[in-house]
């Protein structure tokens, strides 16, 4: 890890103490204001997957630059494609600001560098706030776009127009992530506002595609490593372990998404004539998808997947068996009796009860096939034997599978498939396949200093020991902070799985927007002396 | 059967020769005005299953009056269901001339029984022309609503904008049906003009709904069986048997077609909470689906499917052989080098070469998943496990399979699949099924006079010996014209393969289309003395 100051060894800094106490005190009274903003946020559509919200996607930009500059960061600047490619000199910090901020004599040879590459996408929203190299840069990440909001008959409230019941906020993006960064910026706003500095240095990254695998962000980071280079990145997009139990992430499992398509012949056919002969796009592609996995124990049949998942430690599976008493609430939030691997009386069908939910969805890989479409899906009847079929495939990866490596593997299983299924082979038939996301598992040292330091905040605003868990979720670029920054990765999540993200009606608690806002406060102090 | 009239074994009426020769010259003479006609019919999108395009029925339906009043035939009506409700007397032939026309006493208290009832759905157009009850009386049926078009973007020009290119002309609708039931009501102005009467007794019955399975027509048909009833109906929406070879159909397929909807819990889950543990939509339907049927062979695993299916002859599999040369013209039509059912070298994967193409499509039944739909179907990525998913299953039956037998047996069939799959069975999903259409098998008298006085019709014109044939295809109503109406189906195809119904660019060979006008007018004096 590459270190940009020397460690200290002392805890929290005297003062620092009634410093919290104030700026925790200018959160709460302005709990209100805090929560009319995150509204106003949450009413932007910024919908990164849709070509269509290209203009919310922009706004969205220009309301996060309005937070930062609010909150009172300096260099606040909605990276823009055009505007890089036009004049040359505005991506992230400005570039004497950062000269001066980041201490370094290349600084400005590097900047003038990485400024000349044309950012391709949605804007990256950075600012900051330096204090002095003796103390550790904190670089805060986080997401202003949202997943789309189909099956949209299913929301019970306008997506975008939020709604507050039993003190929870309903909107798309409430949880992930709109909610979640706005805890953070609040908290350097309370402290800003209170004692006119900062206790750390601080970098904010705030980008516009995570939703859809972030492909503007490595390069972005790439052309922008000594500007960002930190000493941990701050994240808030993952879950507490329970109503009230706190907890810091340290795994997340990686993505491989695909889209594939077959084609049988050249059109759909009458099902009268050729009803019985023609290759049925349709039933090919489904047998050879339920041919990727054994749907009950989730066993993934693809040559070569499981070469690198590091199984994992003793210590881990306990922890997750005390971590499991919530799986009858998961189970009622999603209208179901009995998970895919269980059989009725609650026993798993597979692996006699070996793997309970939580190592299914966060220690183990999974497939998932997110969604298909053939032939006529109108409303009626058509006679049809469809001649094309198409599919998105998600893969969630564990340390340390390679997602380039999965990819490859999936494309050939599917060939292979394939070519077993379809008379003639795959001369028979035309098979394409598109990228649609790539980002690698991460798995974080549980005991350094910064996490141990966030686990203390968490349990103290709490009052509950905070716990380690293990993510299901990906957030792809995770893995690149930690390979070209060097910065260790605390994720810090505040959502719950009654946020229902990425569904219908999404939402985010406020009392735990309110005390994430409090912890924030108080890790940022902590972290001061480490 | 019921006869309405004394049987003759006269063959062709003295003088009948000399006015064949005359009104197929008036069609020769107006083969322009006569593809013009057909054009500015192709032109109305008259889309039975979108509800979007009603306007458009009803304009297909007032050309349809237009044409026949063209022809010279009688009480031309547009059976309107909102016309029906008001006044009560406009279904079918008037209420006087039909009294005339059939020569009954009791015509007139049948009539206002069936004009009692309200149709529901899309109208239907009738008309006739009633020379004597010493004549044979023919129905010409034949339907003006067409198939849906998507997917669009394969089509090489506008499906409703019809083109001629090398004697074909091209649009939704050109063979199936709108250019073959022309073919009739061209034959009968050819005949009308010139001859001023008919040799036989005719009635035109051309519906709005056969691609919806017509859901009002047999309602229309129970109401109206006295005016409807004849010796025989004549419907040309079916195939010949390859270029310039003529064909009648005598055994059309049944059909049964449902949607079923599957529902795992709730709503859409983040596959990086619950990917590996919720259960999967897409994935559960697909394989309930594919385990329905044997991929290769074709064998349908529905318990009870084959209780009914009548053998075929050894006669009818050795014309069948016969027939067979056209294959590899198909499988280059379609784009496919081996169909679903063969192996590289043209063997037959399954069955030992005992099936060939004929037999699969004709003389067998089939399963095709015309349709399935789950989860993100959009642009770019969603990384969801969807909660609900849906097909559409189009069976072809043979006789003597009952529609309604084989409809219970693929209800329960899914859901002892889903019971099986699902862990918890039927219990922890919710099902949906909705019918969308259910036609009985048909297999008629290949040996009967009207059937052999039509073969030598085709024989005649064509220029080559007409052959029987088994179509692939349903016509639901067929079964219900020959229980309820005990006419003898006569089905006079001109369409082929090549037309590409129910497929982008539809077309229709115009050369068939003018050579089955000449048909037409010979095979209707060759009834009169039947």
């Amino acid at each position: 890890m590459q270190k940009i100051r020397k460690k200290s060894t002392t805890a929290l800094i005297e003062g620092d103490t009634a410093s919290i106490k104030r700026a925790q005190h200018y959160a709460s009274v302005h709990r209100k204001d805090f929560e009319e903003t995150l509204s106003e946020f949450l009413r932007i559509p910024s919908i990164s997957a849709q070509t269509n919200h290209s203009n919310d996607i922009r706004r969205g930009a220009n309301y996060v630059k309005k937070m930062l500059v609010t909150a009172g960061l300096h260099n606040v600047i909605v990276n823009d494609p055009a505007s890089i490619a036009s004049d040359g000199s505005s991506a992230g910090g400005s570039a004497s600001k950062t000269k001066q901020s980041s201490g370094q004599k290349s600084q400005k040879n590097k900047i003038a560098m990485r400024t000349k590459g044309v950012i391709q996408g949605h804007p990256i929203v950075t600012g900051e706030y330096w204090v002095g190299s003796d103390r550790p840069t904190v670089l805060i990440y986080g997401h202003y776009d949202v997943q789309p909001v189909d099956p949209i008959g299913l929301w019970k409230t306008d997506p975008f127009e939020p709604v507050i019941k039993n003190n929870r906020i309903y909107a798309r993006g409430a949880s992930d992530d709109k909610g979640q960064l706005s805890i953070h910026i609040k908290a350097l706003e309370s402290i800003l506002r209170r004692e006119k500095t900062l206790p750390v240095n601080v970098k904010v990254l705030i980008e516009g595609e995570e939703e859809i695998s972030s492909p503007s962000l490595l390069p972005y980071i790439k052309q922008n490593k000594n500007w960002l280079r930190s000493d941990m990145v701050l994240i808030s997009d993952t879950e507490m372990a329970g109503q009230g139990q706190p907890a810091i992430t340290y795994s997340l499992r990686g993505i491989v998404y695909l889209e594939v398509e077959i084609t049988t012949g050249s059109r759909d056919v009458h099902s009268g004539i050729y009803g019985g002969a023609a290759l049925n796009a349709s039933e090919i592609l489904m047998k050879a998808l339920t041919m990727l996995k054994d749907m009950q124990t989730n066993r993934i049949h693809i040559a070569d997947f499981y070469r690198d998942v590091k199984p994992i430690s003793g210590v881990e599976k306990r922890e997750m068996r005390d971590l499991s008493r919530n799986e009858p609430l998961f189970k009622k939030e999603l209208g179901l009796k009995y998970f895919g691997y269980e059989k009725p009386g609650g026993k798993n069908i597979a692996d006699k009860g070996k793997y309970l939910f939580l190592e299914r969805t966060t220690a183990m890989p999974s497939l998932e096939i997110s969604g298909f479409t053939a032939g006529y899906t109108g409303l009626g009847a058509k006679t049809i034997v469809p001649s094309t079929a198409s599919a998105k495939i998600g893969i969630r990866l564990l340390s340390d599978q390679h997602p380039k490596h999965i990819n490859t593997c999936l494309r050939r299983q599917l060939r292979a498939n394939l070519e077993k299924l379809v008379p003639g082979g795959l001369s028979n038939i035309t098979v394409r396949f598109k990228d649609l996301g790539l980002g690698s598992p991460v798995c974080v040292n549980r005991n350094s200093s910064y996490m141990q330091a966030g686990l203390s905040a968490l349990t103290a605003e709490y009052g509950c020991k905070a716990v380690l868990l293990r993510s299901g979720g990906s957030i792809p670029i995770v893995a690149d902070f930690v390979k070209i920054l060097g910065a260790e990765p605390i994720l810090m999540g505040f959502g719950h799985k009654q946020d229902a993200v990425h569904s219908p009606n999404e939402s985010f608690s406020l009392e735990d927007f309110h005390k994430g806002i409090l912890t924030s406060i108080r890790y940022l102090y902590s972290l001061a002396g480490k």
